[in-house]
């Protein structure tokens, strides 16, 4: 089924190959990530624009020795199958399996470990001064969407590679899109690049795009050189990265493996360092999915004849869509809500609001720490602000989120969506930081919905509240409660007491709440009643239910989806010892190490957070406390 | 003194002036400011800069109703003494004073609070988009130095800006440095636009300048729109800022108060973001300082007449020249280390090393963001970086900590001066978060050093773990304790035992060392003996230690200059609770609020961390601990 592949061992294989073969090689290289990423889910449509790309690189350059830094790495599939990994990459995405980004613990091939966005020029830059400090000659490539450029730190490495001027290779694959089409005055800029003449006059003569390279004996490139700089930019596109110290070629067609294996080897030839725009297509090859790239961009399971999602009807509800739903009503009345995604209108739910209120609504690009001051300015403005992150990808606004909200008390809602652990996207997606680092900051209050019912609520409470709070709530479906359509106000720091009775105290917030229900219906069946508490507030904390257990019962139990080391257990113990409190404390959560991909089930058993795990150990922890205690 | 100035009571007395009067305004503002900041120490060379844009600003723009947004802050001095804060400002950076920075609970001109660089363009864009939903009318203008606009969230706002297309004004202040020179390739874009030939002709003839302002009347400019983005260049420089969708004018000479007026009003009237670029001198009009801005930029107290620091001699070395020397002499024997600044290397003391090892030495400019990155990617390289930030801007690189170096276990050293509170620069500036955030951090080591002789040998171990690790030193003199030439690697995750006996123990990190063991002499004094532990590591935690303590003590008592919320205490509590051990815990730290400016003892005093404040909470927790507990 896989001539071509079958053959490819290792990179050298690729080397042999004609550009015909390529040709074939890239074909069945599209049908063999189809094949599995239809089984497994995984990400589609970035990983088929890029198999004539990393063909192209893998025939020109000599990796390991090489270095290649794949910018959020969600288009690295080519790359992992073609170093050893084919045979494995069935088990793609699962637990003990081959893992959807680069990553260095896996194979040589992967220089750096990436996920979030806008990292590669920076690393690759890195590598490259360390190559200089050993005096050594190997070729660093960084590998960089349009998307991933907007991101500032993309911008911070550009501008200083191009002043340090040592020899780097940056290959912007522009293909119009992040997640959802890509927005901003740099993607402008870029589309007038791709539609100017010199484009398609490049795509008609090969020979005419290779005159702007130097080295190559072009006579345009120089005498352009010795004109003022903007009259370069009329011969040679991409002025701005030239202004920003970058020798910039294209753009190229980046499914035409003939010509950037030309470009790519004049630019190993070349000093200094060299931006090289190609375009692409993403989801290329697969019709569904070049017509619905964001749709493509990451999927589950799906029929590969018809680009079907496999997903069973009758699913409950996401949190992401009860969020969209409930904002999209709160916003009724409340005209000053503004809402604002960093390049996820699709996957924050954000984009139906922006239906909704088209002029209410701001997707920033791939560019969080903005994404925070500027709902920071619009809270001093006057407006309230809702802003959707991903909980991982919210770890980029820590400081603004102090300096610029915080500090300022400024009534900014932070909805912080795939908090916990996400499953199959692995270590660099778990949102497992949140509530530790929420708590640290004053002024802030941090909510966890029990269920998509209760997000709906906590949202309301949020907008109330003329300061910053946040709401995380997981990934995926909810419970499949019942929806209502009212909302009510949270009283603030207040927890629900789900059951009472026992000598024992679950106090759980999230995701962790259903957990604890069942922990302790198992504990139940074995004769130890026990109370039950939705904390619904990680801070501010209620200290009054917590004073009152450590008053009547003998041991507390705390459970969150976030890590042990400063988290919501970690409030509870340092609010005990405050107080003077001494009762036993088991705390359930996330272990001090990085948990690795696999579902949401196998990596809640791998932390100890399944309910019969739960309790197992509570029932030792009872065993070793003195009878009277 | 200040004929002029005294008569300036609000804005409105600023509009009434003439230029030959504003000129006379500026230079008695000069004089003010200088004569304030030689007695109360501040940020001068910044603030001379930028006397008479804030002049032109204050004759054209109607501030509050019109919103000001300064980038960092530092040069705000004007700002605040033309808007009836001038008697307040012999305050200046006192507690309960004048805050060295704009701040929203001190005026209602300042519009948006800051401290940390590059969140001006974010705040103003979220400003005008606020006004746009409320259908106001009003201006939001950022102003924003060159080495501000290195950092990536300037990038992130200007991209966002340029594509939204709402009225903004931006201007770049370009005086060509950061706090020290600044670097990059932006840098060196702008550098070239100031020599290109149409700024000398500006210079020589306003009229030809504002020829290239549309919308009065020029033709040059209307011509060139129409002409190809490359050739517009030539004609109007800032070409790169065009490509971002911003109206470029400029550059202009930001002392020269009647070109700014007229340049203003014109940018008053225009459509969409405009940027304008002024050309300052730091330092401006006061000749120490514009020979040495960069160590006029932010200063103690001085002579006025001769620039002189008002230092008293026989100072104990800093922590930071320690931590210099110290670096210098490792690296010696460690070729694989490299360093890396964000804009600071006078003020992280890498200079030194620098000019010791100037191609092992790196300057990224403000963007610690792509600096912690470039390290990760330097540590995947083979090397050993050593990266050195104040604590507060280490926030920006949160995320970069998690993903790029933790979650690869990449040895990378992070040297984080300024931790725990600054003084007189206040909350923005306080490093107080940074062991409660790089605890979360699987794989991190944290240590903070009891005195500067102890940092030199915390660095030695910190390069010698194969992973990350932190060591966290305040801001100012040492202790005065005599240095040695040698290094000792510390067994890590090992406490050191300073006194024993007693039936307490105090558990102290960095700086709290000494504040506990002039506690635990205190309380000695009354017969209360106490275990006086240096923990030295805040992770890995000194788990035996604790455990021996636990057994022994009555009571334990934590002490960390850093919030309390998730900090070493809380490391502490969670391990007791961990580990079933029920021992009354007190624990010393930052509150959960903010903590404004003041002396280091005032704010020490604030918080509770005063040896005499510790021994008596002590002594009335023993008071209620059971005889025999």
């Amino acid at each position: 089924m896989y001539p071509l592949l079958n053959r490819i061992e290792n990179p050298e294989d690729v080397k042999k190959l004609t550009v015909r073969e390529l040709e074939q090689l890239a074909s069945e290289l599209r049908h063999f990530i189809i094949d599995t990423v239809s089984q497994n889910g995984g990400h589609l449509a970035p990983n088929l624009g890029t198999v004539e790309l990393t063909l192209a690189l893998y025939s020109v350059f000599d990796f390991p020795a090489d270095k290649l830094v794949w910018d959020v790495g969600h288009q690295a599939y080519s790359h992992k199958i073609l170093t050893g990994r084919r045979d494995a990459f069935s088990t793609l995405r699962k637990k003990g399996g081959i893992t959807g980004f680069p990553n260095r613990f896996e194979s040589a091939y992967d220089a750096f470990g990436v996920g979030h966005a806008s990292t590669s020029i920076s690393a690759a830059l890195g590598m490259a001064l360390a190559r200089d400090a050993k005096g050594e000659k190997n070729q660093v490539i960084a590998v960089i969407g349009d998307g991933a450029l907007t991101g500032g730190e993309s911008f911070e490495a550009l501008n200083n590679a191009g002043d340090l001027g040592t020899k780097l290779i940056v290959i912007l694959n522009d293909n119009e899109m992040s997640i959802d089409a890509n927005v901003g005055a740099m993607s402008e800029y870029l589309s007038r690049i791709r539609i100017a003449p010199q484009y398609a006059r490049a795509k008609r003569d090969m020979g005419s795009l290779l005159m702007s390279i130097p080295h190559i004996g072009d006579k345009v490139y120089k005498t352009a050189s010795h004109l003022k700089d903007g009259v370069r930019s009329v011969l040679v596109p991409g002025s701005l990265f030239e202004e920003m110290g970058f020798h910039y070629i294209g753009p190229l067609d980046g499914h035409n493996i003939a010509l950037m294996e030309e470009v790519f080897k004049s630019a190993k030839e070349m000093e200094g360092p060299v931006l090289i725009h190609i375009h692409t297509v993403k989801g290329k090859g697969y019709q569904p999915a070049e017509q619905a790239p964001e749709k493509f961009h990451g999927v589950g399971c799906f029929d590969p004849s018809t680009g079907k999602s496999a997903k069973k009807a009758g699913c409950a509800p996401s949190y992401t869509s009860v969020f969209s739903q409930a904002l999209i009503e709160l916003a009724k009345d409340r005209p000053d809500i503004l809402a604002i995604t960093a390049a996820m209108p699709s996957g924050t739910g954000l984009k139906a609001f922006g239906k909704a209120y088209p002029k209410r609504f701001f997707d920033v690009g791939i560019a969080e720490e903005h994404a925070m001051t500027l709902a920071a300015g619009m809270a001093a403005g006057g407006m309230h602000p809702v802003i959707a992150l991903y909980s991982t990808f919210a770890q980029r606004a820590y400081d603004q989120l102090i300096h610029d909200v915080c500090l300022q008390n400024l009534p900014v809602t932070l909805c912080l969506d795939r908090a916990g652990l996400v499953g199959e996207d692995g270590p660099t997606h778990h949102g497992v930081f949140d509530l530790s680092y929420l708590r640290q900051m004053p002024n802030m209050c941090v909510m966890a919905p029990k269920d998509e019912e209760e997000l709906r609520h906590m949202l309301a409470t949020a907008i109330a509240i003329p300061g910053p709070a946040a709401v995380r709530y997981p990934r995926g479906a909810g419970l499949g409660v019942e929806l209502t359509d009212s909302f009510e106000k949270l009283s603030v720091g207040k927890a629900e007491v789900l059951q009472e009775g026992g000598s024992i105290a679950f106090l759980a917030v999230g995701t962790m709440v259903e957990q604890v229900k069942e922990a302790a219906a198992i504990l139940a069946e074995e004769g130890i009643e026990s109370t039950v508490v939705n904390m619904r507030f990680i801070k501010p904390l209620d200290t009054a239910l917590i004073d009152a257990m450590a008053k009547t019962k003998k041991l507390i139990i705390t459970a969150e989806e976030n890590v042990l080391a400063g988290g919501f257990g970690s409030a509870v113990a340092e609010y005990l010892a405050d107080s003077g409190q001494q009762v036993p404390l088991v705390r359930f959560g996330i272990p001090d190490r990085f948990i690795e991909q696999g579902t949401r089930k196998e990596l809640l058993s791998l932390c100890g957070l399944q309910p019969e795990q739960m309790a197992e150990c509570v029932r030792e922890r009872l065993s070793h406390l003195a009878p009277e205690a």
